[in-house]
């Protein structure tokens, strides 16, 4: 019988799973940071061999390995193409095929081949999906000059509002203790001396991190979204990323929105009633598929490349055994 | 006679006077970036060096060299100090003094020893004057966290603007060529393939550059500024400045406000009257007066501290010999 290799190598987390025709789960795996563009490529393509061989474990020597697709962002160099390639080889896997990130979280909540995909997680880009295809794809770009609404700019908001509160520039805020707490600095008395210490250490804190670091700031607006500055910068956020849908929405295409990422899928969507109520609703009028990650949309795109019709039932059956052998794993 | 050397050392141009204890330059020198915290020690010092060479270079033999006063911003290492007293040891000068690139503006401005200043260049910083010292500081902290409203501010609003817009995210905007222009970027059809390349220039263009040099895009945003787009950055710009001058100011300490710095001397304080009339004053009622560069102030403080009385005659002497100085040098 041929099996499938599908991997959603992530700028965090790499997933892998083995599946067969029928939708079946032969095995799962985790690793870390996969994503060549963040990781480098060695340290990408071992991460991405490391979950490939955990959810190849149990795997019997007579099935045919095929071809193992990844789900990734950025842009595909051939020299992580030829290198994963190799590497994945080795392990009997005949043909890499890589697919964007927005493809696999696409996948990942829905059979059908046309809607939209959201990612807000450290970044955020979204895509409408036409044919099974990305037709049109917006944002992402990087912390510096896009990825608005994301982890990273929720994150350097809520630094920045620390940092001005803490000046006397701006209100106080119930930032200051948390993001204090992350970066290792003692909160103290608040008087000028010890606002002075600080702001100083708060500088030299924060620029020894690489800028992208910021988006682990992002949960404190969420854990502390009473504060009008927490609440002031998701609701900004919300803004962002419904402009970002809003900008890939065409009438005559209905959906679903699948949404992805951290920010998108714990934060905004997860929201409790009194938060949900000021945010920015992502995709009004639309069905909001939040998924974990992308790795069972990888899978259905190697079932359809390998000539496997996927409609709803096995669909189904890949979500379900995806999930409990993830939970399992 | 003792004569005294004054430096503004600033991230982008040093300037130095040599001047009496009558207020009379009797040289001026210019040399390059000349902060040791972006330049580095010893590109800081030498371009110390060059600019009081200059400035020394019509000096007599006889004159008796003391003290070297040097405006900077940053803090103030050991290492810097001492390796600027060796180098200006050299020619004679023999007592080198930090001083705040605060109060070389402020100092720049006025005789007075009581109001405030504004720093509106690549970075923003505002401060309280007390008795001719900083009695509060607010601001500054850097492009990443700080520096609300500065050129850096502007400047990644303008980029990150034009992504947007060439995304099709917002609304198309006037900075669109003039960035891409400066970026080097061919402006091209704007049809979705030539949309892509543009995008796809600009984050390898943008990402090669240091973040601080998006301040170099600061100017752009008042070359158009009846674009709505620029125009809204610009307001914002104005509001934030306004809003660090408003966090030093106190009720029985009037004035003056001295600003410097490109984005606020060039910019925001020459803006012709369709711009100014929606900006947001930076202090409202109170006498702003504007100064091209810190290097009076450093004289002042460097008459100062050899115990001359700097009233509004000698002041007037000295900014009048500076500027002619500084015309035909």
């Amino acid at each position: 019988m041929s099996i499938l290799l599908a991997v959603d190598a992530g700028g965090t987390n790499t997933r892998a799973v083995v599946v067969d025709s029928a939708g079946r789960v032969l095995g799962y795996g985790r690793a870390g940071r996969g994503n060549p563009t963040s990781a480098g490529i060695a340290d990408a393509v071992v991460a991405v061999g490391e979950a490939a061989t955990r959810a190849g474990a149990g795997v019997g020597r007579d099935d045919e390995r095929s071809t193992a697709t990844i789900a990734m962002a950025g842009e595909q160099s051939a020299a992580f193409v030829s290198a994963v390639t190799e590497h994945l080889g080795a392990f009997g896997w005949q043909r890499v095929v890589l697919e964007p990130d927005l493809l696999g979280v696409f996948g990942s909540g829905t059979h059908r081949t046309e809607g939209y995909a959201l990612i807000a997680g450290t970044g955020s880009v979204a895509a409408r999906v036409v044919g099974g295809r990305l037709d049109r794809v917006v944002g992402g770009r990087g912390w510096l000059i896009g990825d608005a609404g994301s982890g990273f700019w929720i994150g350097h908001r809520v630094v920045r509002a620390v940092v001005a509160a803490v000046d006397g520039q701006q209100p106080a805020t119930a930032l200051i203790e948390p993001v204090l707490t992350q970066l290792g600095i003692e909160v103290g008395s608040g008087g000028s001396a010890d606002r002075a210490r600080v702001l100083k250490q708060m500088v030299s804190e924060v620029y020894a991190l690489r800028p992208v670091q910021l988006a682990a700031f992002a949960p404190l607006a969420f854990a502390v979204h009473d504060d009008p500055t927490a609440r002031a910068i998701l609701v900004a956020a919300s803004q962002a990323l419904a402009d970002l849908v809003a900008a890939v929405r065409v009438r005559d295409l209905p959906g679903p929105v699948v949404v992805g990422g951290s920010v998108g899928v714990h934060g905004l969507l997860a929201a409790p009633p009194e938060l949900r109520r000021v945010l920015v609703p992502l995709a009004p009028n639309a069905d909001v598929v939040p998924v974990p990650d992308g790795v069972v949309g990888a899978a259905v795109l190697g079932l359809r490349g390998a000539g496997v019709t996927v409609d709803e039932e096995l669909f189904a059956t890949l979500q379900t055994e995806v999930a409990r052998a993830s939970r399992t794993s």
